[in-house]
């Protein structure tokens, strides 16, 4: 099973591609899309969505997550945001990928027992349990944590949704 | 020039297609996508690009503009207006439109000459000036004067934008 995560921004997404092996989850391929915020967002959008294609469809996974943010700094912040988001989820869906949502600290709590992290916590660990061999860049790392908690079955666990993806209303 | 107008959403969106004849502005058509709040987010978004492709296939509009919204009730109401307007603005963008985009205060004191406005007040005067024959949906009546008032040129009378439209960063 071959699961991506992404961590949305209209100016940096993050994305992680991991298989799980058993009892191990290695690494496939991860990195950032940066746009250009000196462009006009619909711009920024349409290459979004065509790197996120060829990512798909160089990388194959069976699944994907997308980390989720109710607790945006201020409205205008979250909508800026949604806008990112909804182009990644309208492109995952166009795969026929079923698409589960975490919020960051689920992730966290996943990843390292607790919904808070320290700066730069998060990547290190990435790096020891995925053997990286490099420095992970913030918004890869995100991505990779969520594509490792998804992996674990972190949705599976959830409370109300024992068998499925937690789908967004 | 063909002028569509959108006001999103993730459960209605209206648009309104209108041609400017010199001083007069033709209604050519208009309406709401429905999408049921039921259905998984990523779902309901794969249907708004497809009915919004149809539609710019079936009216082919010159230029776009789209509602903007900087003051949500809150962060996650923004968020999720903001997955449906990102996915508007990649399918306009596809379509080579160039998009402008407005609040809903410019829109109403172009349309009525003051900023906000009563319930159906805006339907009304559209109902009059469009010579639509029928009460118009409120979303439907709330795109169509994003389209009245792209079609008039307010884009053009921005200070600081004199010649261009308001693309958002």
């Amino acid at each position: 099973m071959i699961s991506l995560g992404i961590d949305p921004g209209t100016i940096r997404t993050g994305w992680g591609v991991v298989r799980r092996d058993g009892s191990r989850i290695v690494r496939i391929d991860s990195g950032v899309i940066h746009l250009d915020e000196h462009t006009a967002i619909e711009d920024r959008l349409v290459v979004l969505h065509d790197r996120l294609n060829e990512i798909l469809l160089s990388t194959g996974p069976d699944e994907a997550a997308v980390e989720n943010l109710f607790f945006a700094k201020n409205a205008s912040s979250a909508l800026k945001l949604g806008h990112a988001r909804g182009v990644i989820l309208l492109c995952l869906r166009r795969h026929g990928l079923p698409v589960a949502s975490y919020q960051p600290t689920e992730v966290k709590r996943a990843l390292i027992g607790a919904g808070r992290a320290e700066k730069g916590q998060i990547q290190r660990v990435l790096e020891i349990i995925l053997k990286t061999g490099r420095a992970l860049e913030a918004d890869e790392a995100d991505a990779l944590a969520v594509a490792v908690c998804h992996a674990n079955g972190a949705g599976l666990r959830r409370p109300g949704n024992p068998l499925s993806h937690s789908h967004e209303r």
